[in-house]
């Protein structure tokens, strides 16, 4: 048995010099390594026979959705892999009303269950900014997005899993029921795990009623200090945000140059940008006076964003922060979380760390859950400046989110590019625990070997 | 060292012959094996200790709570085990609210968390009928309760458990930061394992602020299919009940001859008992209006229960039940559950096997979960007889649940009562996944063996 007995169709088959150059590298990690065949199955039988074809000839095996991750988790490294490659299988399968299920292909994008959902009047509410990204690689990396803070992130939606194992075997997790205690949780176990435990073959969502009012509001600030300080009272009173993102002016400025739009705002240092949704109008109107009275001395300016337009406007802003950013500069975006109660301490020592390392700092983030995308900037700084000093910031930085009780990645993955601050941020027991378990179920290091840890 | 060097408090050790008879059976598994000692650890550190020297002398171990389980989970079946009673670890340690969260060692009752954080204005939703179980066990079995359908189980509300592993290790698992994607979830992967994994010494619960409003509407309906229909108009009628349980008449009777309280309606033949709880009283009204316009031609009697004390009147009677079937007679109980739109098939189906089998059947359940807890009653049978009519019995009921894509447990565990259908139930590919882990994590098999599977 060849590859080619196993995918017949040609342009579903690469192998090794005819593997395209996207297959070999990511938005952030760049070292290529040789691949010995990008597969593109259409069936999970086919999954299944990559697989077995793969343990027979001994050969590594990643999974891959739409390669949007940025963790470097769907990269190449060893060298020698076989990329299996799920995105064709992007077939919507049916949506249950009666239990309130989508049932989808794990090649399905994430903004095509949206789409298709709300047309029913259902709302699938993770929401990562990687719209293009499949659900395959949302729920391989726990994609979380901008209304985790009301709505939680993918794991919170993923009923069931069916998934390939290392050695070819295909089992179920999860069920459609409400409540279960027979046996070990292994559905959360695959979930998050980046593809070093299985390949989804197929999912049944878990979907809502969509809200049927919602409304955003942009916040500016004079400082960052001050926005963070918003953040939290806007927590503390109860409000209940369906999204609420931060970002700096010298973050926004890099969508604003890409989208060629203009935030609603151009006074203060720092954005809030939130929103409310209820089934209820008059919810919605009643958070939106409080979060205004609540703010008012402390805000530059409240702007409602009364109409769709507007409200668009603001969030197209917002989720092209870091397509602009791969666009005009070179930098690392960070993915640090932190209970919310040290947001605004960690938030302030990602300053201090731009001044005492010389590097330039900007952030954004999905301040509602305590997760900041912190970014440093190369600018015009020399490969090796650049190199020592980003180094000796990440390193201060890792050790303040250890210290404040945060983790390395809040929802994109540790991959490859988080491994080392994984390494020391975790207890060693904790992190035995988990080579034990992928021991356990991939003896042979089969899937996605040398990521996570 | 010896288990005295350890535990040097006479009154925290038990040994061999001088241990009580409540350790060694629960409400429903009778057959009794020698223990080697029961130790009532004060801190994690002789648990810590007393897992070592159990390693050293090669004996298993159970840990145990109130003892409250009715899987026989806690139960020594094998023989000469070392029992680790935390229950006097029992210390509500701390409540934070800026994170909302509330530190407690495992032996605190549930009982105590609900009033503890209900006084400082929050709210701990899990809400099983057994209120003084531990919060240990809750964790170690899932437990679920009356409020899950809104509110959903233990699980969701545990942020952070400190653990001791089979071979004395300690590690903390999960976090306070409101999302992860670093590494595998084994926060999840413990909750629920019955004490096979490790020993939860010290839990972080996420609290909620205590809704302002909340009030009871009791259903009666002339049959028990008229009350599963009622079931799920509410359901998809979007009223999200706080508490949506179910009871037939011949199961409420047992609890108003226990507690000499009678319900609020006498007529009809099964019940619903339902609570709305919001932050805005007219919602509250809203909702309950509407279940009463959508169920006045179906429910024989509609009666809101407005005082606090007629409110707890019925739930009172509700939480009895078991207590009550315990004291009057001999029973089985079950805790199927199934898909929620299979919940009305399911019941209708353990009345058919009523007649089927020659045995009385009664149902009560958390309605709003599909979780059913059928009862099969002994009655005036003869020991034999019983067996056997209630082994045909349980083996149809059991295919049945799994031919509707069911689990046989929602809340009460595997144990040992419910190993052979968890068996028969779950694929075989799963069940070795779940023995992989086990046997990664506790390669000797130190605890709780025999439990699960
Ligand atoms: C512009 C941009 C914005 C983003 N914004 C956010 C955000 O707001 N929130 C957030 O959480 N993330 C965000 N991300 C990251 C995003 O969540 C991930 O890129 C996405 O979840 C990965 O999906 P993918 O299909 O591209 O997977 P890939 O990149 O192809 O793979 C990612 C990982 O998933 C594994 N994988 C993929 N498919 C499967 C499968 N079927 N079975 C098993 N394993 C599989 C891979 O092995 C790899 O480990 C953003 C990324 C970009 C580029
Ligand atoms: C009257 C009554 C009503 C009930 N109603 C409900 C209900 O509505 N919903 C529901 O979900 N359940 C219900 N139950 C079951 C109840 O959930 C369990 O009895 C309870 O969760 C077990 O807690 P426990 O402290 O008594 O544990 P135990 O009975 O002592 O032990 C149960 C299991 O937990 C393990 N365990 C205990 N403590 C620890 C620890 N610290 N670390 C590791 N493992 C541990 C034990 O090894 C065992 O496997 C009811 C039980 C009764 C008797």
């Amino acid at each position: 048995m060849q590859l080619r007995d196993i995918i017949t169709d040609k342009e579903r088959l690469f192998l090794e010099k005819d593997v395209p150059e996207v297959y070999k590298t990511d938005f952030s990690y760049k070292e290529v390594a040789t691949v010995h065949a990008v597969a593109l199955p259409n069936t999970t039988q086919e999954v299944i026979d990559l697989v077995k074809f793969a343990n027979k000839e001994n050969i590594p095996i990643i999974a891959r959705g739409a390669g949007t991750g940025v963790a470097g988790s769907q990269v190449p490294i060893s060298g020698g892999e076989l990329i299996i490659d799920v995105h064709q299988m992007n077939r919507i399968l049916a949506l249950d009303e009666e239990t309130m299920t989508l049932t989808v292909e794990p090649g399905v994008k994430l903004n095509e269950i949206q789409v298709f959902v709300e047309s029913k009047g259902y709302f699938y509410p993770p929401d990562p900014g990687s719209k293009n990204s499949t659900i395959g690689g949302n729920i391989a990396t726990n994609a979380g997005g901008m209304r985790a803070v009301k709505y939680g992130t993918t794991r919170d939606y993923v009923r069931e899993l069916e998934v390939v194992l290392p050695e070819g075997e295909k089992v179920t997790l999860g069920s459609l029921n409400i409540k279960s205690s027979s046996g070990y949780d292994l559905k959360n176990l695959f979930i998050g795990s980046e593809g070093t435990l299985g390949i989804t073959t197929k999912i049944k969502l878990k979907v809502l009623p969509l809200p049927k009012y919602k409304q955003s509001v942009l916040l500016a600030f004079h400082t960052l200090k001050d926005a963070t300080n918003g953040v939290l009272a806007i927590l503390q009173n109860g409000i209940e945000p369906t999204a609420l993102e931060l970002f700096e002016r010298g973050t926004i400025e890099y969508s604003e140059k890409y989208t060629k739009v203009l935030l609603q705002s151009q006074k203060g240092e720092a954005y809030v940008l939130m929103t409310i949704d209820s089934n209820e109008e008059e919810t919605v109107t009643r958070k939106i006076d409080t979060v205004e009275s609540i703010l008012k001395g402390q805000a530059v300016e409240i702007i409602p964003l009364f109409t769709q337009e507007e409200e668009e406007k603001a969030w197209l802003l917002r989720d092209n922060i870091l397509v602009a950013l791969m666009q005009f500069t070179e930098y690392e975006m960070l993915d640090e979380v932190v209970p919310i109660n040290k947001f605004s301490e960690m938030i302030d020592y990602t300053k201090e760390l731009q001044t005492k390392h010389g590097l330039k700092v900007i952030n954004f983030g999905h301040a509602g859950d305590g997760n900041i995308h912190t970014v440093l900037m190369k600018e015009g700084l020399d490969e090796a400046t650049w190199q020592v000093r980003r180094q000796a910031l990440l390193d201060d930085l890792y050790k303040k989110v250890n210290e404040l009780g945060g983790l390395p990645s809040a929802e994109h993955g540790i991959g490859i590019i988080k491994k080392p601050y994984l390494e020391k941020m975790c207890n060693p027991v904790e992190l035995d625990l988990m080579r034990k378990i992928k021991n356990a179920i991939d003896p042979d290091t089969r899937l996605n070997p040398g990521k996570l840890f």
